[in-house]
């Protein structure tokens, strides 16, 4: 059996959308992550969380195939809170307000249990911070991280030494332009191959997704979702799946063995399907309530949908 | 054997890209149309001309399974000309200048022996003038129409009762938002059927096309071009192929069936795939210079390999 880790961050978060609004709820990219990654495989979650952390949302991470022995809680401190806004068409957002709270000084230790951990998600941070969770876990075979503008251009020295020592990235479609300073996401794409990962994933949102590797560059649409009533943490649900789909299904390795043997062309393009899959039930919903209710038959339902609809 | 007509605008264009420039080259909706249909089944091109127009370009139409006994020659008048500048990622453009020329006065009239046409593709005009062109075939089985902003916004009403009467619409995403007052292009898609058609495809440039019937909504991607020259054309060229294998596979219909009959929803989303393939080979070089060399038998290949990247 692998193993999957993810760290990263877990939060409560204010949401206003055309559809309505949500306070103090549940979220994280860390939380996105294992919620969906947690539909096809046990997730070992690394985090920081405050006082004010609820017991029932602990125990609705538990609930979800999460281990949540890595969350670490800081006596007399608050949780990482965010509160934002959509534009009407929901293609763009507007922070209203951070407070990194015990997110700020997080510097995430690994528990010892976790560090044989096969399959790592470095979810959304410093680049430094992700390669301090790197070189607490012994011999991973495939990781994959995410980014962001922040870290593009305030630490990019140290995100282009982190490029190198990982199997895989996934990137919005702009921050992947702003990285490579390429015009187009497709030569943006193939250029962060030449930084390191043998596998990139660019995010497009509502268009979909685009994976390069050696060979070839696929894309795959968004699931077409009607009713979208909140977007946040789709692209952390995309990549729980994503994962939680590869470490279900990758082939048992030899130990030595690397990502190139472990995961083919075709399980990382299906892994990619689910986690379209993934996103969009998180959408569904304000915050994590449909991510965090809905089940592995009705994820493997919409993906045969899905995989009708490109069927030519 | 169905027979495919199409009417819209011939033109010489002059356009420059991040990648190079072009003047006074072959262009023009039905132009771009055709090459693509041309592929799959012959055509019959209804457009104008000026005496300007080279005996040159005619050959070529017609080496291209062209029937280009619709094309009015208006003696002394100036071929329809349009200049236009891409941006540097080339998802916008400015027009520079724009010679309606023969195209300002064109009342198309159907040739008699067009008028038997079971296909008809009206591009891009006045819903009036497209209309007209209904009125002048007798009882086709297929009819799909392009239309653009001006249009919905000086001439909606006429619009809407051109809808009323054809089968398939074929808009861009800004224009389906435009057309409805919908925030997102997929309540645009649905609205638009309840306006008449039973089919409509929206086009999303590099994302692709959604495509909308009474049951479902289907999400294409583009075709991945890594080096685009010149999106001037793309989307004609989509509707070209999509109506030129439609019209090639089409089931063989008794006197009185309409599409419903005849276009399978699994034809047309095949057709669809044809039409991405053929966009795809357009924007590889300026103007219609690939489009017009590609062969029948490259646009199967790489159909093939289009429908291997969707398989999931």
């Amino acid at each position: 059996m692998s193993s999957l880790l993810v760290v990263g961050s877990i939060a409560y978060d204010s949401i206003k959308t055309p559809l309505g609004e949500v306070s103090s709820t549940l979220g994280g990219s860390a939380v996105y992550f294992s919620l969906a990654a947690g539909l096809f495989h046990p997730v070992r979650l690394v985090g920081v969380v405050g006082e004010d952390f609820s017991q029932e949302d602990v125990e609705l991470l538990r609930g979800r195939n999460i281990d949540a022995r890595g969350i670490e809680r800081v006596p007399g401190g608050r949780t990482f809170r965010w509160s934002g806004e959509y534009s009407a068409d929901m293609n763009s957002r507007q922070t209203l307000s951070v407070e990194l709270n015990v997110f700020e000084d997080f510097q995430p230790k690994i528990p010892e249990s976790f560090r044989d951990s096969k399959f790592v998600f470095l979810a959304n941070g410093s680049p430094v911070t992700q390669m301090s969770v790197l070189e607490q876990v012994n011999k991973p075979h495939f990781v994959m991280a995410d980014t962001m503008d922040l870290w593009i251009q305030t630490q990019q020295a140290d995100l282009l030494k982190l490029l190198k020592g990982i199997d895989g990235l996934v990137v919005n479609d702009s921050e992947a332009i702003l990285l490579t300073d390429c015009h187009n996401v497709l030569g943006a794409g193939k250029k962060i191959l030449d930084l390191g990962p043998s596998r990139v994933v660019i995010k497009k949102g509502e268009h979909g997704a685009l994976l390069f590797d050696r060979d070839e560059v696929i894309p795959l649409p968004a699931y077409p979702v009607l009713a979208v009533r909140d977007p946040t943490g789709a692209g952390d649900s995309f990549a729980g799946a994503l994962m939680g789909y590869l470490a279900r299904n990758a082939r048992h390795p030899g130990s030595s063995e690397r990502e190139k043997d472990l995961v083919s062309p075709r399980l990382f393009k299906k892994a990619i399907g689910y986690g379209t899959v993934a996103a969009s039930f998180t959408v569904e919903h304000f915050g994590v309530k449909r991510i965090a209710e809905v089940s592995e038959a009705e994820a493997h339902e919409r993906f045969e949908k899905f995989r009708e609809y490109l069927s030519l």
